[in-house]
């Protein structure tokens, strides 16, 4: 049976997330998938996602690191809490994001993006991912994820 | 008569970036002007560049801000070498994005990006900007821009 994503266990008001929201008809519908104490997604980015011809846009990029260690963060919190995941997951969301690019990044193959939570606190969950072509390493992600401010609950 | 955005200064090759391009038909079209010692950029988001509903989109600020970021790279560049801004601009490209997410943005109103080169030197530009919305900073934005890597050239 295949493995749920992440972010399908996300509550369904909180699910219409350009980068990753499954509800979202007109975003990228990242999905990221346990894998031992990581994480891994894999993206095609479209004909039109470049920055010139040929190479990945970086605002992308930066668009997969940024949800991906969202998930994990929200997985991560779970663990934290000693349960398993498989109600709903916590949301959390970006307090910074910090993206090295470490060589241009070809259009054309998919795109691996592999992370782990490096520290879990009470009030912030820091998670470091890498972005690959081929296994080689063209980006690395440094997220600092904080639970979802009351504000953001009331409109939902 | 209209200011000419610093992005139409591209060479039609590099035009087609996601976030800027003018010729990227399916992208965001961000278009950046001078003023003064700064450079801004309005931008409206569409209804589903949303986090969660409400609010916009952290991957969308971070591409804004990366695409605002490396226009004032290019422009700074120029201002160096002591020419005026009339020809192509040279391309830069991110070689570090940081974002910080101070408050969550609100979806509906026009984003407002400004920033302005921080250092200028020969291999790498500094470049920092605030996203605001109604006056109010909303997210802070420190990019590194460096100078386009020849392999990237090879393929426009």
């Amino acid at each position: 049976m295949k493995q749920k994503a992440l972010q399908d266990y996300c509550e369904e008001a909180y699910s219409y997330c350009y980068g990753c929201g499954h509800l979202n008809e007109k975003g990228l519908q990242l999905k990221s998938y346990r894998e031992g104490n990581e994480a891994v997604a894999i993206f095609q980015p479209k004909s039109y996602h470049i920055a010139v011809p040929g190479f990945v846009y970086g605002g992308l990029i930066a668009s997969l690191i940024d949800c991906h260690s969202i998930a994990i963060a929200a997985a991560s919190a779970a663990f934290e809490r000693g349960e398993n995941i498989s109600a709903h997951l916590e949301r959390f969301v970006t307090g910074s994001l910090k993206v090295d690019y470490l060589q241009p990044t070809p259009l054309g193959i998919p795109l691996e993006i592999r992370g782990h939570a490096e520290e879990v606190h009470a009030r912030k969950i820091v998670v470091n991912t890498v972005l690959l072509v081929d296994k080689k390493v063209c980006a690395r992600g440094h997220v600092v994820a904080v639970r979802m401010p009351d504000i953001m609950k009331e409109s939902a």
